[in-house]
Protein backbone atom coordinates (compact mmCIF):
# COMPACT_ATOMS: atom_id res chain seq x y z
CA UNK A 1 0.00 0.00 0.00
CA UNK A 2 1.54 3.33 -1.23
CA UNK A 3 2.26 5.83 1.70
CA UNK A 4 0.15 9.17 1.72
CA UNK A 5 1.65 12.58 2.09
CA UNK A 6 -1.02 15.03 2.96
CA UNK A 7 1.15 18.27 1.47
CA UNK A 8 -0.84 21.92 2.09
CA UNK A 9 0.26 25.32 3.05
CA UNK A 10 -0.19 26.54 6.70
CA UNK A 11 -2.40 25.23 9.58
CA UNK A 12 -5.55 25.10 9.96
CA UNK A 13 -6.80 28.41 11.68
CA UNK A 14 -11.18 27.54 12.30
CA UNK A 15 -11.09 25.20 15.12
CA UNK A 16 -14.26 23.13 13.68
CA UNK A 17 -12.45 22.98 10.55
CA UNK A 18 -9.38 21.44 12.43
CA UNK A 19 -11.32 18.69 14.10
CA UNK A 20 -13.14 17.51 11.48
CA UNK A 21 -9.78 16.92 9.69
CA UNK A 22 -8.22 14.95 12.82
CA UNK A 23 -11.03 12.96 12.92
CA UNK A 24 -10.64 12.14 9.46
CA UNK A 25 -7.08 11.64 9.62
CA UNK A 26 -7.21 9.41 12.36
CA UNK A 27 -9.70 7.28 10.40
CA UNK A 28 -7.46 7.16 7.45
CA UNK A 29 -4.63 5.54 9.37
CA UNK A 30 -6.61 2.47 9.81
CA UNK A 31 -6.28 1.86 6.38
CA UNK A 32 -2.66 3.19 5.27
CA UNK A 33 0.34 4.65 6.31
CA UNK A 34 0.00 8.68 5.60
CA UNK A 35 1.75 11.92 6.91
CA UNK A 36 -0.02 15.66 6.95
CA UNK A 37 2.99 18.08 6.24
CA UNK A 38 1.73 22.14 6.37
CA UNK A 39 4.55 23.66 4.60
CA UNK A 40 5.23 27.12 5.51
CA UNK A 41 3.41 30.12 4.52
CA UNK A 42 5.81 32.08 2.13
CA UNK A 43 7.31 34.92 3.61
CA UNK A 44 9.52 37.88 1.82
CA UNK A 45 12.31 36.00 1.10
CA UNK A 46 11.06 32.45 0.68
CA UNK A 47 8.06 31.44 -1.41
CA UNK A 48 5.18 28.98 -1.06
CA UNK A 49 6.39 27.03 -3.90
CA UNK A 50 10.08 26.86 -2.46
CA UNK A 51 8.49 25.24 1.20
CA UNK A 52 6.13 22.42 -0.82
CA UNK A 53 9.07 21.55 -3.66
CA UNK A 54 11.67 20.77 -1.18
CA UNK A 55 9.00 18.23 0.16
CA UNK A 56 8.74 16.02 -2.86
CA UNK A 57 11.43 13.00 -3.25
CA UNK A 58 12.48 12.10 -6.56
CA UNK A 59 10.54 9.43 -6.72
CA UNK A 60 7.29 10.42 -5.65
CA UNK A 61 3.57 10.01 -7.53
CA UNK A 62 2.39 13.58 -7.29
CA UNK A 63 -1.44 14.60 -7.32
CA UNK A 64 -2.17 17.95 -7.51
CA UNK A 65 -6.04 19.17 -6.26
CA UNK A 66 -7.20 22.14 -8.79
CA UNK A 67 -10.85 22.74 -10.01
CA UNK A 68 -9.37 22.94 -13.31
CA UNK A 69 -8.37 19.33 -12.95
CA UNK A 70 -9.78 16.28 -13.91
CA UNK A 71 -13.10 15.88 -12.59
CA UNK A 72 -13.36 12.49 -10.09
CA UNK A 73 -16.06 11.10 -8.45
CA UNK A 74 -16.13 9.44 -4.81
CA UNK A 75 -15.91 6.11 -6.59
CA UNK A 76 -13.60 6.56 -9.35
CA UNK A 77 -11.10 7.98 -6.33
CA UNK A 78 -11.13 4.99 -4.63
CA UNK A 79 -10.24 3.02 -8.10
CA UNK A 80 -7.35 5.67 -8.36
CA UNK A 81 -5.73 4.42 -5.04
CA UNK A 82 -6.44 0.62 -6.40
CA UNK A 83 -4.92 1.37 -9.23
CA UNK A 84 -1.83 2.87 -7.70
CA UNK A 85 -1.69 0.13 -4.99
CA UNK A 86 -1.48 -2.15 -8.18
CA UNK A 87 1.42 -0.67 -9.52
CA UNK A 88 3.47 -1.00 -6.26
CA UNK A 89 3.96 2.91 -5.86
CA UNK A 90 5.72 3.92 -2.60
CA UNK A 91 4.75 7.60 -2.07
CA UNK A 92 1.90 9.13 -3.26
CA UNK A 93 2.04 13.19 -2.61
CA UNK A 94 -1.30 15.06 -2.78
CA UNK A 95 -0.82 18.41 -2.79
CA UNK A 96 -4.03 20.79 -1.31
CA UNK A 97 -3.08 24.63 -2.16
CA UNK A 98 -4.24 26.93 -0.13
CA UNK A 99 -7.20 29.81 -0.41
CA UNK A 100 -4.72 31.34 -3.90
CA UNK A 101 -4.10 27.38 -5.15
CA UNK A 102 -0.48 26.63 -5.91
CA UNK A 103 2.39 28.35 -8.17
CA UNK A 104 3.10 27.24 -12.01
CA UNK A 105 6.17 25.30 -10.58
CA UNK A 106 4.23 23.45 -8.25
CA UNK A 107 1.82 22.17 -10.92
CA UNK A 108 4.66 21.03 -13.69
CA UNK A 109 5.61 18.48 -10.96
CA UNK A 110 2.31 16.62 -11.17
CA UNK A 111 1.99 13.48 -12.52
CA UNK A 112 -1.93 13.66 -12.43
CA UNK A 113 -4.27 16.69 -11.35
CA UNK A 114 -7.72 16.00 -9.93
CA UNK A 115 -10.86 18.02 -9.19
CA UNK A 116 -13.14 16.99 -6.39
CA UNK A 117 -15.96 18.88 -6.99
CA UNK A 118 -17.03 22.36 -9.27
CA UNK A 119 -17.82 24.32 -6.39
CA UNK A 120 -15.58 27.19 -5.11
CA UNK A 121 -14.99 26.33 -1.13
CA UNK A 122 -13.43 27.83 1.33
CA UNK A 123 -9.87 26.30 1.83
CA UNK A 124 -10.30 24.98 5.12
CA UNK A 125 -13.67 23.34 4.32
CA UNK A 126 -12.04 21.84 1.03
CA UNK A 127 -9.70 20.19 2.70
CA UNK A 128 -12.29 18.62 5.42
CA UNK A 129 -13.67 17.70 2.46
CA UNK A 130 -10.46 16.20 1.05
CA UNK A 131 -9.99 13.79 3.98
CA UNK A 132 -13.31 12.63 4.11
CA UNK A 133 -13.12 11.87 0.29
CA UNK A 134 -9.72 9.85 0.92
CA UNK A 135 -11.40 7.95 4.04
CA UNK A 136 -14.55 7.27 2.04
CA UNK A 137 -12.23 5.81 -0.85
CA UNK A 138 -10.78 2.88 1.32
CA UNK A 139 -14.06 2.13 3.14
CA UNK A 140 -15.37 1.59 -0.57
CA UNK A 141 -12.33 -0.55 -1.44
CA UNK A 142 -12.75 -2.52 1.75
CA UNK A 143 -16.53 -2.77 0.98
CA UNK A 144 -17.22 -0.68 3.92
CA UNK A 145 -21.43 0.10 4.90
CA UNK A 146 -19.73 3.67 5.44
CA UNK A 147 -20.53 4.36 1.17
CA UNK A 148 -23.69 4.02 -0.20
CA UNK A 149 -24.77 6.29 -3.30
CA UNK B 1 -36.12 39.37 -0.49
CA UNK B 2 -37.32 36.21 -0.22
CA UNK B 3 -37.15 34.50 3.31
CA UNK B 4 -34.92 31.33 3.01
CA UNK B 5 -36.37 28.62 4.96
CA UNK B 6 -34.00 25.74 5.15
CA UNK B 7 -35.76 22.37 5.86
CA UNK B 8 -33.40 19.48 7.14
CA UNK B 9 -34.36 16.16 8.97
CA UNK B 10 -32.57 15.46 12.49
CA UNK B 11 -29.98 17.57 13.74
CA UNK B 12 -26.37 17.89 13.96
CA UNK B 13 -24.74 15.38 16.26
CA UNK B 14 -21.08 16.14 15.04
CA UNK B 15 -20.18 19.38 16.89
CA UNK B 16 -17.58 20.54 14.40
CA UNK B 17 -20.23 20.18 11.92
CA UNK B 18 -23.25 21.89 14.43
CA UNK B 19 -20.38 24.82 14.98
CA UNK B 20 -19.35 25.67 10.93
CA UNK B 21 -23.38 25.66 10.58
CA UNK B 22 -24.35 27.94 12.76
CA UNK B 23 -21.16 30.20 11.75
CA UNK B 24 -22.76 30.23 8.62
CA UNK B 25 -26.24 30.32 9.45
CA UNK B 26 -25.14 33.37 11.23
CA UNK B 27 -23.55 34.95 8.42
CA UNK B 28 -26.35 34.25 6.22
CA UNK B 29 -28.41 36.81 8.68
CA UNK B 30 -26.69 39.22 7.16
CA UNK B 31 -28.15 38.94 4.59
CA UNK B 32 -32.05 38.02 4.35
CA UNK B 33 -34.33 36.50 7.14
CA UNK B 34 -34.24 32.71 7.31
CA UNK B 35 -35.34 30.17 9.06
CA UNK B 36 -33.30 26.35 9.82
CA UNK B 37 -36.19 24.16 10.69
CA UNK B 38 -35.22 20.81 11.83
CA UNK B 39 -37.77 17.90 11.03
CA UNK B 40 -38.26 15.00 12.85
CA UNK B 41 -36.72 12.04 12.08
CA UNK B 42 -39.18 9.03 11.16
CA UNK B 43 -41.21 7.21 13.71
CA UNK B 44 -42.89 3.76 13.58
CA UNK B 45 -45.89 5.83 12.96
CA UNK B 46 -45.30 9.07 10.80
CA UNK B 47 -43.11 8.70 8.36
CA UNK B 48 -40.55 11.52 7.51
CA UNK B 49 -42.00 12.87 4.65
CA UNK B 50 -45.19 13.93 6.61
CA UNK B 51 -43.13 15.27 9.34
CA UNK B 52 -40.90 17.21 6.12
CA UNK B 53 -44.72 18.07 4.25
CA UNK B 54 -46.03 19.81 7.30
CA UNK B 55 -43.97 22.37 7.24
CA UNK B 56 -44.07 23.51 3.23
CA UNK B 57 -46.81 26.05 2.31
CA UNK B 58 -48.65 26.39 -0.69
CA UNK B 59 -47.18 29.61 -2.28
CA UNK B 60 -43.84 28.34 -0.86
CA UNK B 61 -41.12 28.28 -3.95
CA UNK B 62 -39.58 24.42 -3.02
CA UNK B 63 -35.82 23.76 -3.90
CA UNK B 64 -34.71 20.05 -3.35
CA UNK B 65 -30.97 19.25 -2.74
CA UNK B 66 -30.52 16.13 -4.50
CA UNK B 67 -27.18 14.38 -6.13
CA UNK B 68 -29.69 13.72 -9.37
CA UNK B 69 -30.70 17.30 -9.54
CA UNK B 70 -29.32 19.89 -12.07
CA UNK B 71 -25.89 20.67 -11.45
CA UNK B 72 -25.40 24.68 -10.44
CA UNK B 73 -21.92 26.38 -9.56
CA UNK B 74 -21.06 28.71 -7.06
CA UNK B 75 -21.96 31.63 -9.43
CA UNK B 76 -24.76 29.64 -10.77
CA UNK B 77 -26.61 29.44 -7.12
CA UNK B 78 -26.11 33.30 -6.56
CA UNK B 79 -28.05 33.84 -9.89
CA UNK B 80 -30.53 31.80 -9.40
CA UNK B 81 -31.26 33.47 -5.87
CA UNK B 82 -31.17 36.98 -7.79
CA UNK B 83 -33.77 35.71 -10.14
CA UNK B 84 -36.59 34.83 -7.27
CA UNK B 85 -35.96 38.07 -6.22
CA UNK B 86 -36.89 39.82 -9.13
CA UNK B 87 -39.60 37.45 -9.17
CA UNK B 88 -40.90 38.84 -5.74
CA UNK B 89 -40.99 35.53 -4.52
CA UNK B 90 -41.84 35.40 -0.63
CA UNK B 91 -40.56 32.20 0.53
CA UNK B 92 -37.83 29.81 -0.60
CA UNK B 93 -37.82 26.31 0.69
CA UNK B 94 -34.65 24.36 0.65
CA UNK B 95 -35.16 20.68 1.16
CA UNK B 96 -31.49 19.29 2.29
CA UNK B 97 -32.52 15.93 3.01
CA UNK B 98 -30.78 13.05 5.30
CA UNK B 99 -28.42 10.22 5.21
CA UNK B 100 -30.90 8.65 2.82
CA UNK B 101 -32.27 11.54 0.71
CA UNK B 102 -35.88 12.43 0.81
CA UNK B 103 -39.05 10.28 0.13
CA UNK B 104 -40.95 10.37 -3.55
CA UNK B 105 -43.94 12.44 -2.12
CA UNK B 106 -41.43 15.02 -1.46
CA UNK B 107 -39.76 15.12 -4.54
CA UNK B 108 -42.97 15.00 -6.40
CA UNK B 109 -43.57 18.93 -4.05
CA UNK B 110 -39.88 20.44 -6.03
CA UNK B 111 -40.27 23.58 -8.01
CA UNK B 112 -36.88 22.69 -8.37
CA UNK B 113 -33.91 20.02 -7.77
CA UNK B 114 -30.48 21.08 -7.88
CA UNK B 115 -27.15 19.27 -7.52
CA UNK B 116 -24.32 21.04 -5.56
CA UNK B 117 -22.07 18.89 -5.80
CA UNK B 118 -21.18 15.24 -7.60
CA UNK B 119 -19.54 14.06 -4.47
CA UNK B 120 -21.43 11.65 -2.03
CA UNK B 121 -20.81 13.38 1.61
CA UNK B 122 -21.68 12.21 4.47
CA UNK B 123 -25.12 14.23 5.00
CA UNK B 124 -23.56 16.61 8.16
CA UNK B 125 -20.86 17.51 5.85
CA UNK B 126 -23.42 17.95 2.94
CA UNK B 127 -24.84 20.37 5.12
CA UNK B 128 -22.54 22.55 6.18
CA UNK B 129 -20.91 22.61 2.49
CA UNK B 130 -24.30 23.47 1.58
CA UNK B 131 -25.00 26.40 3.93
CA UNK B 132 -21.37 27.87 2.76
CA UNK B 133 -22.73 27.86 -0.82
CA UNK B 134 -25.80 30.15 0.49
CA UNK B 135 -23.63 32.81 2.39
CA UNK B 136 -21.01 32.46 -0.82
CA UNK B 137 -23.92 33.21 -3.29
CA UNK B 138 -25.18 36.34 -1.39
CA UNK B 139 -21.45 37.34 -1.13
CA UNK B 140 -21.20 37.48 -4.81
CA UNK B 141 -24.39 39.45 -5.64
CA UNK B 142 -22.98 42.33 -3.37
CA UNK B 143 -19.87 41.45 -5.22
CA UNK B 144 -17.64 41.03 -1.85
CA UNK B 145 -14.25 39.92 -1.74
CA UNK B 146 -14.96 36.82 0.11
CA UNK B 147 -15.60 34.63 -2.99
CA UNK B 148 -12.84 34.68 -5.78
CA UNK B 149 -12.15 32.14 -8.67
Amino acid sequence: MAKMIFLTVGSLKNKACLALQEEYLGRIRHYTSCELIEARDATQKIPESENLLKKIGSGDFVVLLDEKGKTVSSTGLAQQIQKWNGQGLKRVVWIVGGAFGVAEEIKKKANLVLSLSSLTLPHELARVVFFEQIYRAFTILKGEKYHHE
